[in-house]
């Protein structure tokens, strides 16, 4: 059936929101990837994927847990010739594509290259190492590791771990053993069916004598038979919100041994004597953490637009509403309303988006200077001040982004109205997929106290005038705490206002910490009792420099048509997020009551600002339809004709009914009589009534 | 294996916790549920769907869309004896529990009895009513109906809804039709498989004229082979983000024609020959979306205790990190951030709770009175006026209450850590089937414009001296707008804060709409441009709303240990909400920024004085094992032991594994050599080279 289109359809009305940009589309792409190069290799490898048959996207919302789970194994087998040939660099640009448009597969991808390989390269010797490249990790011919951390009773707490690994020095092995339920390992990505060694962390035993958690490389599967290895024994942890695709198992081990050199001895070494050599400090795993943070905010960005990209696409050709009889309705798009759903947090995701390139370079940077680092540097207080400072704002950034993502993924849901909970219109995977972004890797809530921990460290030093880390260098700054607005509302009037009520809150918690020591406390507790200080602190702090580096790019940026364009996008997150967060603004006298209405009415403007430009904006995030894969946010616009041919293909019509003659039949054909009536009963007592006066009438007529 | 368990167990942990609480859990209960009827009654309730196998629960994670729908049926058919003998206050009891329980098929049974019935009790005369009733619309014997209202692309605006239903004079019938793709009816729950009729909103044509939407009860399939019937085309919608147990479908009408006598003909009549008559009053329908909108409060309140019942008892048992060496770790629930993480939503919650007890009291007095209400009855526009404000603060109840839930399911989620991302804690089925809440019967964006829009008419009312309708009638005191704290923080001070912050930026949204219209705006357009101060007006108007409405609940209490308590709860409910909207409040000048800090302060302090009595309190929310369905929230503690169970019990080893001959063997054996290895060319190169030297060599020993 050839249907008639409304007039202008779908697709004219998209067409006419891409006319005329009054920037270059391709040149703003180019500033929001970093580079040419990067939007270049971004491409190429969306086409990669669109092609592969393994990659399918359109069918995943109908595929069952187990074919989920098959499909990431293909995927799995596509990837090795990347990993093995790519430099590190394009490789991990193709990663960060994978985890857009398929996080199920880049978390079974990411256990084994990210983790288990992790694991090996930051707790092995170089020999050691070398030994399980050669064995195949890279190749995965030989082994496909998986990461055996959590316990079923403890995750954030990994010194709290109960698995044991007790040194045997007549068989020269460890015991790895699982002594309670609670111990289990729980959560082990691959390990349900799909690898054949683990990196195990476990408490170290010697003599008797406990050394703290460490990692133990431990075979789970016969390479040839995939049988369970004696004393292994693994379940599948079955369904979750998101990311069936990764087969996630628990683990328990009944005296497993395993040789002592598969312990990682880069840090702490046993002997063949039970020696034990620990290192004389503590183990430096700041990069480690920073560096997988670093991704998580790039990829709140990436997720967030990818959502983003549905959204503002279909409440452009949506139409909803006319404001006169016989006209056309409005684009949804249009209401004041919808833009300030949807514009804001467009404007979150490209500022998250430049603060995550900003930090990848930092990283890069920090990296480079602790690898060519010498222990006696004169600059190796700076460079650890630095790293410290950065890895506890990295903390806040991972915890206020992730939630800023999931946060976009449902707002855009709810702002397609009743198709956004269709499971093809991919809100519901997406938001399934990130959810857990704001647990792994450090819970959220714990995170951010992480990060006031700091910052109340910070302020510490800033009054005892110690010179701060970039980061948080505007708490040196004396006239800060009782700034005020000029009014302007610029971008510096902005990035003041920040600073200025950063500081507030800070030394709000440090004070409140500071007051609970005098009274006795100790310092753990002093802490925890002002953790909603804390917080706050970290979440007022952690906007504040997300705008502060989408600033710093913006301005360094050519003088051009796309800049200003980026000037109005940080005008508006900074705007928008003090209107959002308004009380501590007048709570410290940054702004007045006055000029916060001002605030509102500029974010109302700004909003309407940047609709004028939406589309072009979003098509310069640069996401094929294959990544977003939602017909509501077709590049063309044929949202309607998408989404039912979709719906089509996903559900066809059975050719017999699978219940009618079970379940429905019985219940049409039944006869009333079928039921027992109470009006059965009723009519009873009718009967009786009448009997009565039957009785009663006789009764009298014999008097 | 038999694991020994580490000291104290969850058990005994949850054992203590429930030691000598400081009031009676079955009053407190009873409070909460409205009456002690109310409460024995949901008892009975939950003990028979625990034990029908149509309702169990603990398998539905694992189900397949098909499966659920197919259990589905199951359920219908064992309700329909209730619905047909039980009185309709004992069932909308009923259906309440149902809903927390089994939102997909409450979904189901809603459509036949909700909306089908619904659609036929208000828009059908008595007489066709009767033969709807006849032919077995209750018993379902004979009458499966859905209700076709939404199509793909018209949701919120049903005036705009294109399928026609042309009168044909000739044959006496109205030829229903769908003129394009965009006007395929969409969303239809029951169509894609179970219904035989439906109610069909389509626009009226009766001799070229337009009518507007009006309902015709069509038939979708035969009643005994269940084929469609002609010109009927019906497919299936497929997965959703949840409720995946109802069958939602697209239904496209070719040219069907149904008997002019099933239109439904209460309000609009078309004689025989076509003759139009019209109502003289456009349709009343406030009555009808109250009562949608208030059982949506409750069940906001009772999926928000559902989750909260959750999280509460695993922080309660869950441990984390020890205060010292070899001391046993802490609870998660004594930690401040965690208290403040759950207690001001269970605080929420019961706010939610009392709020929707007391609107179905008014709502159920307003029936009556519109029922028994005459024409010229004097007290006629009071009970309207009352009507309308009651409708109006209940769309802004609607939408805030849905998204508090929704938020609390994922706060109750996070806070349970990574457990709460595997799909046995419940909370992802429970997030996935409560989000619809936030779109259908009303998106809650829209329906907060709505609340706002009817604010500002009631400040235009306010300062032209009227009396106001109760819900608003704080508009109506000249001092309210700049009322300042007594400092009391108390209850009543706490209700003049949100009544006087209310005020003023309801007092903003209506001026911002004033002073549109008089630079010449239509009514229209001035509305929208004000659209986010009416949201922000909506907003706090409804939260103030709902703390007043629980506060009246407990201050008509008896004064004992359960008021004591409901006192402290309503105060934590009313803070936390200052706290969370500080900048209105120091906007207005109700608080200063010293009482904001004893605002924040006050929180933490009532957070840890609801953390004392939590378990007890959660307890009195009475929701068993069986409808919460999550082992970390087990009743007994044995959070460990149960989640354990469920997902062994629903992941059994399968005998062989599914995939590992046809992928990961092929991985694993490959060797090295299998791939092309960029290797070789570097080898061709450093043989080339060295066939150079030699070439080389060989010259120069020749010279």
């Amino acid at each position: 059936m050839a249907f008639p289109r409304p007039k202008p359809t779908t697709m004219e009305t998209l067409a006419m929101e891409r006319a005329n940009p009054p920037f270059n589309i391709r040149k703003l792409s180019i500033a929001m990837h970093g580079s040419e190069k990067a939007l270049v290799l971004k491409e190429k490898f969306m086409a990669e994927i669109a092609r592969h048959p393994a990659f399918k996207l359109s069918d995943i919302h109908d595929l069952s847990k187990d074919e989920l789970r098959e499909r990431t194994m293909e995927k799995f087998a596509s990837m090795v010739y990347f990993v093995t040939t790519e430099s590190l660099e394009t490789f991990s640009l193709r990663m960060q594509l994978i985890g857009i448009a398929d996080p199920s597969f880049w978390t079974r991808f990411g256990v084994a290259y990210g983790l288990f390989l992790g694991a090996l390269r930051s707790g092995a010797t170089p020999n050691q190492l070398s030994y399980w490249i050669d064995k195949g990790v890279l190749g995965l011919n030989g082994v496909i590791g998986c990461f055996a951390m959590t316990e079923l009773a403890h995750g954030s707490n990994v010194a709290g771990l109960e698995t044991t690994a007790t040194f045997d020095r007549d068989s020269d092995t460890f015991v790895i053993h699982t002594p309670h339920l609670g111990a289990t390992k729980w959560w082990i990505g691959g390990a349900a069916s799909t690898a054949t060694h683990a990196a195990v962390f476990a408490q170290m035993i010697v003599d008797g004598k406990k050394y703290g958690v460490k990692t133990f490389v431990t075979q789970l599967r016969d390479t040839k038979t995939f049988q369970l290895l004696p004393g292994v024994t693994i379940g599948d942890i079955g369904k979750k919100m998101g990311r069936d695709g990764i087969d996630n198992g628990y683990i328990q081990f009944t005296y497993v041994r395993v040789p002592r050199a598969h312990m990682l001895m880069k840090h702490t070494q046993v002997s063949r004597d039970g020696l034990v050599t620990e290192p004389p400090l503590a183990q430096l795993t700041y990069g480690a953490l920073l560096g997988g943070r670093t991704s998580m905010v790039a990829d709140s960005s990436n997720s967030a637009k990818k959502a983003l990209t549905v959204a503002v696409r279909y409440a452009a050709v949506r139409r909803q509403f006319s404001s006169g009889k016989n006209e056309i309705e409005t684009q949804l798009l249009d209401y004041p309303i919808h833009q300030r759903r949807l514009m804001p947090l467009v404007a979150q995701a490209v500022a998250m988006g430049f603060t995550g390139l900003r930090l990848q370079v930092m990283y890069e940077q920090m990296t480079q200077a602790l690898d060519t680092m010498e222990p006696n540097d004169p600059n190796l207080n700076d460079i650890l001040d630095k790293l410290k400072e950065t890895h506890a704002t990295s903390a806040g950034l991972k915890a206020f982004c992730t939630w800023a993502c999931l946060d976009t993924i449902d707002k855009c849901r709810q702002s397609c109205g009743g198709h956004g909970y269709s499971a093809y219109s991919n809100f519901p995977l997406m938001y399934a997929d990130f959810a857990v972004q704001c647990t792994w890797e450090g819970d959220n809530t714990i995170l951010s106290l992480q990060a006031g921990r700091s910052l109340v460290g910070a302020w510490g030093g800033a009054i005892k005038g110690k010179k701060l880390a970039p980061g948080v260098a505007y708490l040196n700054d004396p006239a800060i705490l009782t700034a005020k607005s000029d009014s302007s509302l610029s971008l510096s009037d902005i990035q003041r206002a920040w600073q200025c009520v950063a500081a507030n809150v800070i030394k709000k918690a440090a004070e409140e910490y500071v007051s609970h020591l005098k009274s006795g406390k100790s310092k753990d507790q002093a802490m925890e009792i002002c953790s909603q200080s804390r917080f706050i602190a970290a979440k007022v702090h952690t906007v504040g420099y997300i705008f502060r580096l989408f600033r710093e790019a913006v301005e360094e940026m050519d003088d051009n048509e796309e800049t200003k364009l980026l000037k109005t996008v940080a005008r508006l997150y900074g705007l928008w997020q003090i209107e959002e967060q308004q009380g501590y603004f007048l709570k410290y006298g940054y702004f007045t009551a006055q000029q916060i209405d001002k605030v509102q009415d500029y974010v109302d403007k700004l909003c309407a600002e940047v609709r004028g430009v939406a589309i072009p904006l979003i098509d310069s995030f640069a996401l094929s339809d294959h990544i977003i894969n939602s017909p509501l946010g077709k590049w063309d616009g044929s949202v309607y004709e998408s989404y039912f041919a979709q719906v089509q293909a996903a559900n066809p019509t059975p050719k017999e009914h699978p219940y009618f003659n079970r379940l429905i039949k019985p219940l049409l054909d039944r006869q009333n009589e079928d039921m027992e009536d109470p009006g059965e009963a009723m009519a009873l007592e009718e009967e009786l009534k009448e009997l009565e006066e039957e009785r009663k009438e006789a009764a009298s007529s014999k008097k």
